[in-house]
């Protein structure tokens, strides 16, 4: 019985490695869509995203049927519940990816980005595509150091965030409403990977630790931008 | 046991409830401080949403010793797991009020929406309270009618929501760009608790009818508007 349940688990866990994966993929092509203005790698992402969806759902019931037949308890327990936390955290990941996919999509073959916005973009992005790899590096080594460095760099992404707002605001912005409303929602889109990427690793940490996270302030549930 | 088993699952449904009903003052409460301007308002929002975290860090806790101790199974398990997304569903709706309320704080004495924004805004706040309330019931009496209503409701506010762009882009616009950011912020937010209140109600179709909300689209894990 034990050995089934530890085979179980461990394709619990090579579940979030492979939508830690796809999660990854999907955060540096949605950054080569916006960036490079580039349609393929924005349609891939947008295709992508129900296959992320799909892993999620399996990952779920996965976690469902060992929690019926299995019974874990302490440690195990705290693996099978954390893992559906964070199988619907890389889920609205992918959404998140999706829709500046749709972005750039929509805008084709404009970029949703004036000029003047793409420098701040790619270092948002930069940060971001830094932060999806630590991700599965941290899901694969069950890393609290990693998981540490996603949660204690945040700050970088939000002040970059709160950039967005003064060049939009500022007298020299150039841009059109569009471009204004674009900048807006896909700053916000981005700023809200980094939240959920702090809410897993927060996860992981609980996973290997057993300190609960929810006792922490949680960016993903307490993102401050109105 | 059993008769522990069951005191354990109602105690978890008794927190859902006032986790609904605290959900449910906070969106009626960040629509009177939007639309009003009502600085008392926003406050208690603000200050209401440690409840709401509080709750939901107890329920999950709850939930969590429920499987370690009584291995449910079938229905029973269906509705701690379910319970668990629930929270978090409502926990999130918790955040999203707030950040109107902060809005609303930032921009004191003056109102975030140009007096051209007011009527729509008040459109989706009625609609949002409408939803608010039918949580309430919906969960209070597992009463799936009631959640087939808000997620079949739910293109309503998507309709609105879609006229805030409209609004914003067309040439009459007078507002300032603070007020173009705040429209499309304060649009999305709202969007996105509609998208929770459909979350929750498939959970809750879920809990009652066995019929698995994950393999039909979820709102909140599918929103589209980029």
């Amino acid at each position: 019985m034990r050995v089934i349940f530890n085979e179980e688990l461990k394709a619990v866990g090579d579940g979030l490695d492979q939508m830690a994966a796809d999660v990854s993929q999907a955060v540096h092509g949605a950054g080569q869509a916006l960036l490079n203005t580039d349609l393929d790698a924005a349609q891939a992402v947008i295709d992508g995203d129900q296959v992320i969806d799909d892993l999620e759902a399996d990952l779920i019931d996965q976690c469902v049927r060992l929690l019926a037949r299995q019974n874990p308890v302490a440690t195990d327990l705290r693996v099978v519940v954390s893992s559906q936390r964070l199988a619907a955290t890389f889920e609205r990941m992918g959404d998140l990816s999706r829709h500046i996919a749709e972005a750039v999509r929509r805008s084709y073959p404009n970029s949703p980005l004036p000029p003047e916005a793409k420098d701040l973009f790619r270092q948002m992005q930069e940060f971001l595509d830094m932060t999806a790899d630590r991700l599965v590096t941290m899901l694969a080594d069950r890393d609290t150091k990693t998981a540490e460095q996603i949660i204690r760099d945040d700050s970088i992404l939000d002040d970059l965030h709160h950039q967005t707002f003064a060049l939009v605001l500022d007298d020299s912005w150039q841009g059109s409403k569009q471009e204004l409303i674009d900048v807006v929602l896909l700053g916000r889109f981005m700023e809200r990977m980094g939240d959920h990427a702090v809410s897993a690793a927060r996860r992981v940490v609980y996973i290997v630790s057993g300190f609960d996270p929810s006792k922490e302030p949680d960016k993903a549930g307490e993102d401050n931008e109105g």
